[in-house]
């Protein structure tokens, strides 16, 4: 319980991290006036409106790659939790995990200098595959 | 187990209700004749039909709302049930979210007038919001 | 607890499958110089590359179809596993999925001629949707 516990505090700061790129998402296209569907453009001053805007599309890019990492990780560590691994090992794996994520996020909302998103993003998949090849030791004789 | 297979059973209907967006797309793309892919598109009547649509970029941005905001429903709504709700206000959760993604879906692929699809994605929200808190107070003392 | 874990080796695995996609998404564009982002573009040659590539877009779309399709997977098949089905059946609908899901996504990365991709997605989801009325049966009670 102490490492499930754990993994759910860090999951579900990640899960408030992806909410809040989604109101960013909401309030850039508001404030720049560009919007994905007709009926939205039309209620904030015309279907001139209905465009892309270079920072909402990295808005939804941010939000896309959290997508594929974050939700992963939350079937991955909370399988991991129940294969019985240390909490000292097991909240280092998810406090890596969690920390990069939240660089990754910065880096991409702010445009930092490359390679650092790029690095944010190993950095986090690495007690991503740690976790996955751990599962697969201590389940693979039930293939 | 009560709170949880009443979890279950509103999560189920929403990923079958994610599922249905998926088929409504692809009948879409074949009554429209606009395919995402060359391959597809030379088998129903050539490379001309390798295009976008309006109303198939539609559908593909109410599935991935769902992706961004079920998904995350289905990880916050089993950790909550384990956290020893009462199933009253748990059930109060699970059906205001499920009531609100399916007429946000329905806002969505029929564009309705703004902002009732906005309305019901914060009114889905709500209850999610709700839970991430719960779970964060109830665990806490693991971080 | 055996049909749980012959779940997670195959869910495993799939996850693992979708990390690949994103690795062979990021070659492609090192390769292709087709980057997604000015700071991305500006280390590696200059602004010129900050554009799309149609490999990169049909890499880009393996991946959402995954996120779509197996990501409620691990959720369907981690509840189905606690309603107690047969490991024989279980297995069976771990297995299809499985395979399924690795030939679309070799359809999706080659280019293979249609319906080989479509089929390999219907065949997917076929044990889903399978799974998902079985859970409703067995939770439909606590609605």
């Amino acid at each position: 319980v102490p490492v499930f516990s754990c993994f759910v505090f860090y999951a579900v700061l990640l899960v408030i991290k992806m909410y809040t790129i989604a109101v960013i998402t909401g309030q850039v296209r508001l404030r720049k006036k560009a919007f994905a569907n007709p009926e939205d453009a039309l209620r904030h001053g015309g279907l001139q409106f209905h465009r892309e805007d270079p920072y909402v599309e990295r808005c939804r890019r941010a939000h896309l790659n959290d997508l594929e990492n974050i939700l992963p990780f939350l079937f991955l560590g909370a399988v991991y939790s129940l294969t019985g691994p240390s909490l000292t090992v097991a909240r280092f794996h998810f406090v890596v995990f969690f920390l990069a994520r939240v660089l990754h996020s910065l880096a991409y909302l702010l445009a930092l200098q490359a390679p650092t998103r790029s690095l944010a993003y190993t950095a986090a998949q690495v007690p991503c595959v740690s976790m996955a090849v751990q599962i697969l030791m201590s389940v693979a004789a039930y293939a």
